[in-house]
């Protein structure tokens, strides 16, 4: 590690970021790991760091001008109805404050290219609005050195406490999904899950397999498929889990989508929803209560999810403190006609 | 009218707008209405003006600065996947261009209020698409003024020949849908619309009409149905349909959320598509290959129809020319699995 040279910046003036860095011979984003209490730096670093802006003071660099009026959502996918839902919300909250709403995808991906951030940095938007995706440290440290707030909606990973995040109660959901189809009389009750490390998909196998505990059933691994929130996963699935010699009754897909698929490998062999099999999805889409037989779902308020991700943005741009930085929606049970008590008796 | 002053304007100039209007003692609209060749302007204010251009010669304002590195699109209502496919399309054009998509929804109204127009006229974005919607004359002006391009995609009325945009073929698709079921052996074959005056709606009708025409078939006004492209079209109209004394074996409905609603009222009369009924959609929406059973419709290529738009606004906003001011893709059928020939021979 290279000592600290004398500094030669103005004396009484807080360092910014840049200047810390180059007296400490670290890189920006170190140093930005460390102003942000983020680990991952090692000790004599952090204490070198933060030796500095004991000494100096500490200010983030302001942005040159007024940010722009925008509100930049970025998606990791756009597809069905799900970004509709989200970005009537953004909508309803930007043009309240005259805020252009400006979408883009990272086609699939769930963080962003480089191009994406030097398209956003150059923009210099009021705030950035991350849909079922996330930056990386650097990009976190560049929106930040920019004075570009960010908020998450719908995170997959852990966002950190200090990151705002607009969530849903999921594991609450995932309960109360699996909860309705053991009041039914369901005993054989399948889960579709999301992708292995999203915790939103994570919270709700928790609260299917807390519904289970609770009512005295054992949880069978052979009924708990892992999905990645995608139609095909309901099809895949349930061609298996039909054709298991003790095959499931019901089955809890964790989105709409995957729902879908389950009604189709239902149809193709032969069976009846809900007679036959009973399903529940999550999310509740629109298009879901067109399904036939509409769809029984744990609805999460979307749009209102969206409006409040971009009333934390607006907050955040004017430099006011926010109420708290995690806003949690609840989650409520929405009966259609795709669920109803198994055909005999459930067996335990 | 009052009388043309001297001008005070400097001599070898050509003139503004405003300066026209002001050397006229008309509006700024007026003048741009016979710069931009519309009519509804009186004989002699015309003369007016165009003796003025001819003399003192017209330049168009052009704007302060760069414009924002945005095109706006704007929809007459986000729901659906519909809206999306269009981003995607959009999305892909501007990223190469490094242009944010800014997206905004006019909540079923097809022409912006005053609001969306300041807004917008204040990012001075690079270029505006308007999404099965329309500006009035005087936001049009405006828009030109400010020396911002338009672009009409799938425009509900006739958007004229000075305003640039992209549709599809719609008489063609109608006459292909019609086809395809008469090719099945149907007679009788009910439609159901988009709005009157919606002009994409009356191409797909009149196609309709001709595919009846050249098989030598009449064509039954009862079975010829007004929506308002919505899903409770398809199911308010096919119970009626079903309930007629000769009712239709086949029904094209001209988007692909109104079969979704024939669906619908299939089920609920005990029905089954394509066995007792055949549906043909058009669009080709993602969801609707998700259908039970996949829905055979005419596909409108939305996404490549979107990127078209945006390249022209790209093209408009580099003040080249544009090859051709309106654009239109060709539509073509998707066969699936929810038309087949009718139960018994049709009766013509």
């Amino acid at each position: 590690m290279s000592a600290v040279d004398e500094p030669s910046a103005p004396g009484s003036e807080p360092l910014t970021l840049a200047q810390i860095a180059e007296l400490a011979g670290v890189s920006v984003a170190t140093v930005s790991k460390v102003v942000n209490g983020r680990s991952a730096v090692a000790p004599e670093t952090r204490a070198l760091v933060e030796g500095l802006i004991q000494q100096r003071g500490f200010r983030r660099q302001r942005r040159r001008g007024n940010p722009a009026a925008v509100v930049e959502l970025v998606f990791h996918e756009l597809a069905g109805d799900y970004p509709t839902e989200i970005i009537k919300g953004v909508g309803q909250v930007a043009r309240e404050h005259h805020l252009a709403v400006a979408v883009s995808e990272l086609q699939g991906s769930h963080t962003p290219g480089a191009d994406w951030l030097e398209d956003v940095l150059s923009r210099r938007p009021t705030g950035v609005i991350a849909v079922f995706s996330s930056l990386t440290d650097l990009q976190r440290d560049r929106l930040a050195n920019s004075d570009i707030p960010l908020v998450l909606l719908d995170p997959p990973g852990d966002p950190g406490h200090r990151i705002p995040s607009v969530g849903a109660g999921n594991w609450h959901g995932g309960l109360t999904a699996t909860r309705h189809l053991l009041e039914l009389g369901h005993r054989r009750i399948a889960i579709i899950t999301g992708p292995a490390g999203t915790l939103s998909s994570r919270a709700r196998l928790d609260g299917y397999r807390a519904a289970l505990d609770t009512a005295g059933l054992p949880v069978d691994p052979d009924l708990i498929c892992q999905g990645d929130f995608q139609i095909q996963d309901g099809l895949i699935h349930t061609r298996r889990l039909l054709r298991l010699p003790h095959s499931p009754t019901a089955i809890f897909t964790c989105n709409d989508g995957q729902a879908t698929g389950v009604y189709h490998a239902a149809h193709g062999l032969g069976l009846r929803i809900p007679e036959d099999l009973s399903v529940i999805g999550f999310d509740d889409m629109p298009s879901m209560r067109w399904a036939i037989p509409p769809l029984t779902t744990i609805r999460q308020p979307l749009t209102e999810m969206a409006a409040a991700a971009t009333r934390m943005v607006v907050t955040l741009a004017s430099d006011e403190p926010l109420s708290q930085d995690r806003i949690e929606f609840a989650t409520n049970l929405i009966v259609r006609a795709s669920t109803s008590p198994p055909k005999k008796a459930g067996t335990t």
